[in-house]
């Protein structure tokens, strides 16, 4: 599926954000995740749960259902599911049928942040969750800030080719971004190792502009800023990086956009942007500039690959692709993804 | 198609209803049927007429035509066919192209509901039209209410399942349905005769609700009341049944609700429900209780349907399906469904 | 694909109207042409130029970009594309990679109208765009009207059906075009050339009408009147002809109506009707007259080709077609196009 040279849209041995925290409570939350309804809550004791969202039943959407205790009760003809999804009680009868299940996904909640495994259960390996810790979330020493999640008409590799090439920001951010008409015209350099692929930019010299006047105040410039995008998995991509004082190296602190993707179905995706930052910890309304500029910084982004997902759509032919040097790095990240699919596939057929 | 096991959507040797006779006058009216369209009309005798809505000259839709006394004309370049369906006339020509006809539909009219047969002509057996006399329609002394016809995003089968499990009025129709909150947990008990098959519910020593004290002015109760699901061919199913005082034995009344369903196409179905009572005939305000019933009950019903119909459509894959021992009645329907569906595609073969 | 015999929708060898010449400027228009976007503009000299709609960097589509002199830049990431297709510049690097280009359509503009070949570049022979100043465009003695562009939900073949078989006139636009009502009643004569196929109709000794009435001040009638449906080529059909005072034989005018029409998709097309006139050049009431009908006329032609195009996307069977003989010519024309479409299937086989 475009742009992946790879039939099947995305991987499933893989953690995904599938919520906020606050998102989930005591109503049933419905969210599709790679093509599938799921349905989030928690217990009575405060744990999160996530459900298969179609009753094995008659195939009724479970979201509309309610909870009972710790159980899911189907709203059509009352089927009963625990939280482990195993059923527990059909109305009309006193036993349960054999097999009655529903599928139930190993679920790590961590920083604020709902991870759900979509693969094989046995191999839900929690130490595959990214680092987060090292990004900057869910530390003291930090501050962050979670964005509103957006659900986007378009296929999750649209964005994360996005994210790879910032040379995009000179042009769609260049309005809402400081300093971002600058970005394309900066070399870049691609970093790889086990975890993650970044293609870093180090910006030099870089002349004051009104974010960094805020953020770093009685500073004047100029400075050494990095514009990195770092791929770690399909579900995490961190751009934003370190500022210094170009005078004296001093680094002045680092800000992170944490990306975080979960396709909802093969052309839908859900965006989660988290930013964390290391300085300025106590200065909360450096955590509400950051989010009102998300607020018209990701729109841009969203209308920009929702028009390539229309043109996908539309069934026109699309020319044979060309690509620049400054492409190297998305290219290397579209193979990953490919490979990662690619094992998969290998792994159910061996 | 789900949740059948054979491949084509529905039976075309078939009876089903088309319209109420009220809907059928001088001027067009389209209807959907079986995935094609038809249109419906009575000749200047008041004859009822349902012929093939499309034009075989240029594919035009004949509702948009008019009535030339018994002839319908189209409206794009004027041809005109007979209540037989035989073309007449072609304006610039004084002759007519051999076989130039639409399809006519065998057609039965009664107790206030227009049959159409979708099958090959020379089989639309009359006496195959279920045996409406019996459950109260177009006689004396029963009263009879036609509800507002429903056209539904979804395919009959699910309605047919939803009917034939009336667990489901217990969680969908408790606030709607007297006692309906008792429904589930009422042992069920199958009635196979050679043309229907019947879940039966008896209710027994159920206490006066609103319902019953207007129905049986008087009564103070227990009563014994019966909440059957009947199937008779994938056009009808009755529910309700007879109601009886519980300390004499001494039966009060029948309270029919006869469900029509008609596919408008393999995921939309007409949906004529027809309510009868064999009690209190001479009180119309019980019928115009049914009829407010009606308007609050059907769109639960609905809703139901159209939620499973967004499921199958969305492309998710179901999970296996579990039953319960109260489906056993559904799913001997299904499985009559399914025999009769096959029988028509090996009599086709054969 | 319906009406055609033919799997391919449309032949690619051929000149199509992409725009009016008033549409297209230093803005970048953008419009599907065959099922594919194009872009449309002018150079700083003036030069119209189309070329491919998508980006073949990452496929984003080139109308929502800008012009950078004459060159379209990209919105995403800046990729540059000269009036020739050839790409100018990638803004993260110095050269251009290795056959980076748009497809350039070869693109004639006359008499208002932007014509666009939409096959291979060097068969595109200036000779093939049909000969509009015989049929009274971009000349001095004739007037002429440019109807606004629809782009109407159908398939193109409908609307060619639609204007060789003016026998729907008499029903369709029987309010809306003077002496409509006979024209279905007048006989039909044939004539075929090489460069066009005719289905005349003569209007004889007809009675004064308000149209006439005001084309011709001071003349009473009877009138003889050309109904004509002449067939050029996929992308043109004139209708209207010649008017004549009865009585002396005098020629008092003619009359064209030129239906420009281009497929945007399997079944979807722009519609571009010219309206021109031998007679009251110099009287401009009588092209607002024709605007103004024309308004009135279109949405006709207009709905009864989107009511038939809907039949076949409904799924349901269409009847075995029957034709009257004064379908000959339509027939004709479809055997026309059927032979130039499956000759380029097989020059391309070759």
């Amino acid at each position: 599926m475009y742009p992946l040279s790879v039939e099947q849209p995305y991987p499933r041995e893989q953690w995904w954000v599938a919520a906020y925290s606050s998102e989930v409570g005591r109503e049933l939350l419905a969210r599709d995740i790679l093509g599938e309804p799921v349905i989030l809550y928690r217990t009575e004791a405060g744990k999160a749960v996530a459900l298969a969202g179609i009753c094995p039943h008659r195939a009724f959407p479970l979201s509309k259902g309610c909870l009972a205790g710790d159980a899911v009760q189907c709203a059509y003809h009352g089927f009963r599911f625990g939280a482990d999804g195993e059923c527990q009680h059909v109305p009309s009868q006193t036993s349960v049928p054999q097999n009655a299940r529903l599928r139930a996904y190993p679920l790590i909640e961590q920083a604020g942040l709902i991870w759900l495994w979509t693969g094989t259960p046995d191999r839900a390996d929690p130490s595959l969750v990214p680092d987060l810790h090292a990004l900057g979330l869910g530390r003291d020493d930090w501050a962050v800030e979670q964005h509103p999640l957006a659900t986007v008409a378009a296929r999750y590799t649209l964005l994360i080719e996005n994210l790879l090439d910032l040379s995009h920001v000179t042009f769609i951010h260049h309005r809402t971004i400081p300093a971002g008409e600058k970005v394309a015209g900066i070399p870049t350099q691609i970093i790889e190792t086990e975890t993650s692929l970044t293609v870093q930019r180090r910006g030099e010299n870089l002349p004051l502009n009104p974010l960094l006047a805020i953020q770093f105040p009685g500073r004047t410039g100029p400075f050494h800023q990095h514009f990195d995008a770092e791929y770690f998995a399909p579900c995490l991509i961190r751009t934003g990086g370190a500022m210094y004082d170009a005078a004296t190296g001093q680094l002045l602190g680092v800000q992170n956009y944490l990306h975080l993707l979960t396709p909802a179905a093969p052309s839908r995706l859900h965006y989660f942007v988290n930013t964390a930052r290391s300085f300025g910890v106590d200065r909360p309304e450096l955590g509400d500039m950051q989010v009102a500029m998300g607020a018209r910084i990701q729109p841009e982004d969203i209308e920009a690959i929702e028009a390539i997902e229309q043109v996908l759509q539309s069934g026109a032919s699309l020319p044979r692709e060309i690509s620049a040097r400054v492409d190297t790095g998305a290219l290397k990240v579209r193979h990953r993804l490919e490979m990662q699919i690619r094992a998969e596939s290998q792994g159910r057929a061996g």
